[in-house]
């Protein structure tokens, strides 16, 4: 194998790697990191698991032990210059004395960055962008998060083929399947944060809580602190957001209850008594600013939000440029009439259509999940 | 092998066989054959290529020659019994002196059917209902035509993510990609009609005619009569049909040039001096009666029907029953605004949604192809 192809297949080892801390890392990005030693036999292998766990470098380079000097590291994110809660990645990576470092992503937060040159100053060779397209998709949240200072938000819907996700007396359970349900709520679990409209919470009065099944990652140790609502039991749960201008929520809407942590988004100027966390936000035309809520959460170290809807609250977020990956649940079955699954956003005409892409198209149970994002993004390099 | 599998693997063959046929035998079903010599070692294979042609049968004993005495033939629909243009394939099988006949799918046609009876009646083994489900698959149009005496329907789409044909100023040029348009075209051109409604005329004046790209089979032999609507050069094309109860088809309209051959099907009290081919049918709560139009058309050998639209005209189909497939275009951008691509279809409350099951997922070009079918269906046995 010619060298460029063995980087590249390393660190498609690493990329996997990086995806097992897919959902736990939060506010970090997931890295995964693979050591070889000098003679190219793989020698560590790490990933970051969570926020306070060791950094992906850190655990390859324990594994491989004194077999890494002289070899070479792969890691999916430029290795951190910083002394944060842990040492920084680039002084472990000369400690252990490796030759070569290998990155896909350099990294874009001012804090953290600084690693491949420090590297290089003490005569590493480095190497950087090797399946890159590859290592900004698995961290793509992260990444959209530390380029942008926003949340990366992920919008999902259920519809029938002809794009209605309701009939028209407003009866909508169930248009989707029970395995599309089941994987709604996986999703749900491994972001920030669910946010929902105020239209959403009067209709339904959705619990937005995530119940995944049972899965093998349930036992995944939890980072202390630093991630948005820590559960009962202490398990990291997504905070709850409530998109409510004129704070409509009642006091009795179960997305009030006890079950995970809310924060009810309401207008700066709202008058109101409702008991709830607060989140004061600038008007703008058709409600609240959906860029100052995704700041204010990305200041809370909301790195990825699920928003569930509903189609006002959506056309929103799409006519802003705010949404980055959209999840479509689509059942085998016509409607003809009913609220369509995303209401205004925007377009006039047939050229100022949001252009996405598809990127996943996958049968779940008897409906078809197509994920796609924005044809151009700003928080993409790739 | 045992013998059931054997079975399947040679009625696999013959479907294959069978769906080279497709879009050229109308109104005849596209039928495949494979004869084993008493060895069980291929011998002959056939299939049906024109109306008019030699049937199935025929062409793969003719191969075969003395190698089909006491051999076996796989055909995917009963051997026809009766002497149309060619004798019946019944006594073709006989005067070969087969021993053993497996069949798919039993012939639904009174005229035709009766050829496994009359093989059993000579002693010849009979074996029935082998991989019957592919068998009903690759000649469902035709299978829909005989069993309910009226056209099968493909209805066709191309929409958003979410499900809109036009946006808000009714522009739609162009929503899916040039590789999902020419699909379509390659798609019309194997149907035996193409019906749009007088909203659609109106509005966008499109031609309806099938302009498939050069592909393998263009220079397929066509077959004599009986098959619609012979263009300039003799080569077999696609009927327009439009349906407009009160004729307001401008006499400009693109649908009446002479590329085609068009229907313009009105109500059977509708006034006009419209110079075109009427097709007079009754009134129906939402327009014409469609049951009427498709049996009609089946009266004039139309096996398949495509359905380009609009939304309205969709909409009555979805709502009487009569859509047997569906092919939605997804295009991956959003609108948020402007037509559905499915109007109206008479579901008031989400248990009375048309339920579908998803039967082929494809990527075209960055699109889409879903292609669906009724969950129930009162033309198909599997
Ligand atoms: N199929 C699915 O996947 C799915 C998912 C979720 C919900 N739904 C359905 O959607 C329906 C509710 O949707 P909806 O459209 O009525 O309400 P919604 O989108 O949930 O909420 C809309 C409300 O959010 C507030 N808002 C605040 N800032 C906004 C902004 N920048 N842009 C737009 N709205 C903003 C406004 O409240 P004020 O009016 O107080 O200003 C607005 O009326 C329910 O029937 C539910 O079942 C379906
Ligand atoms: N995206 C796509 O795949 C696609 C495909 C085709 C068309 N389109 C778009 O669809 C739009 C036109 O659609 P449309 O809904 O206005 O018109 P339409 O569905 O093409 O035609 C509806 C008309 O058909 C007549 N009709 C006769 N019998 C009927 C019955 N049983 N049920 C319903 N209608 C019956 C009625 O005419 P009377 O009013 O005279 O009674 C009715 O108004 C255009 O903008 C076109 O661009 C999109």
């Amino acid at each position: 194998m010619e060298r460029p192809e063995r980087d590249a297949a390393f660190m498609a080892r690493a990329v996997e790697l990086a995806r097992s801390g897919h959902g736990g890392t939060s506010p970090n990005p997931v890295v995964g990191c693979v050591v070889l030693d000098a003679a190219g036999q793989v020698a560590g292998e790490g990933f970051h698991a969570y926020a306070g766990g060791p950094h992906a470098e850190v655990v390859a380079l324990a594994q491989a032990g004194e077999r890494a000097r002289g070899g070479t590291a792969y890691v999916t994110l430029e290795p951190c210059d910083h002394t944060g809660r842990t040492g920084p990645c680039s002084g472990a990576l000369l400690a252990a004395g490796v030759a070569r470092v290998v990155i896909a992503v350099s990294d874009p937060n001012p804090k953290a960055a600084g690693g491949a040159a420090r590297l290089r100053s003490h005569g590493v060779a480095v190497t950087t962008g090797v399946l890159a397209e590859a290592a900004e998709r698995v961290n793509e949240e992260w990444l959209t998060y530390a380029r942008l200072g926003r949340s990366h938000v992920t919008w999902k819907f259920a519809a029938t083929l002809d794009g209605r996700s309701a009939a028209a007396d407003g009866t909508s359970q169930w248009i989707t399947s029970p395995q599309a349900r089941a994987d709604v709520h996986r999703m749900r679990a491994a972001a920030d944060a669910i946010v929902a409209g105020i239209g959403t919470v009067l209709a339904d009065d959705p619990r937005l809580t995530a119940r995944p099944g049972p899965s093998p990652s349930e036992d995944r140790p939890d980072g202390p602190g630093g991630v948005p609502g820590a559960g009962a039991g202490g398990r990291r749960v997504p905070v709850r957001v409530v998109v409510d201008p004129d704070a409509r929520t009642p006091q009795s809407a179960r997305v009030l209850d006890d079950q995970a942590p809310t924060l009810v988004a309401v207008a700066d100027d709202a008058d109101t008594g409702l008991k709830a966390d607060l989140l004061r936000l600038p008007r703008h035309d058709d409600g609240l600013d959906l860029r100052a809520l995704l700041s204010e959460l990305a200041a809370r170290e909301v790195v990825s939000v699920f928003l569930e809807g509903g189609p006002t609250l959506a056309g929103s977020f799409v006519r802003q440029g705010l949404v980055d990956r959209v999840v479509a649940y689509v059942a085998p079955a016509l409607l003809g009439s009913g609220r369509s699954a995303l209401g205004e956003a925007g377009v006039r005409t047939i050229g100022e259509l949001h252009r996405l892409r598809f990127d996943e198209i996958s049968p779940i149970g008897p409906d078809v999940r197509l994920i796609a994002r924005p044809a151009t993004h700003p928080g993409r390099e790739k």
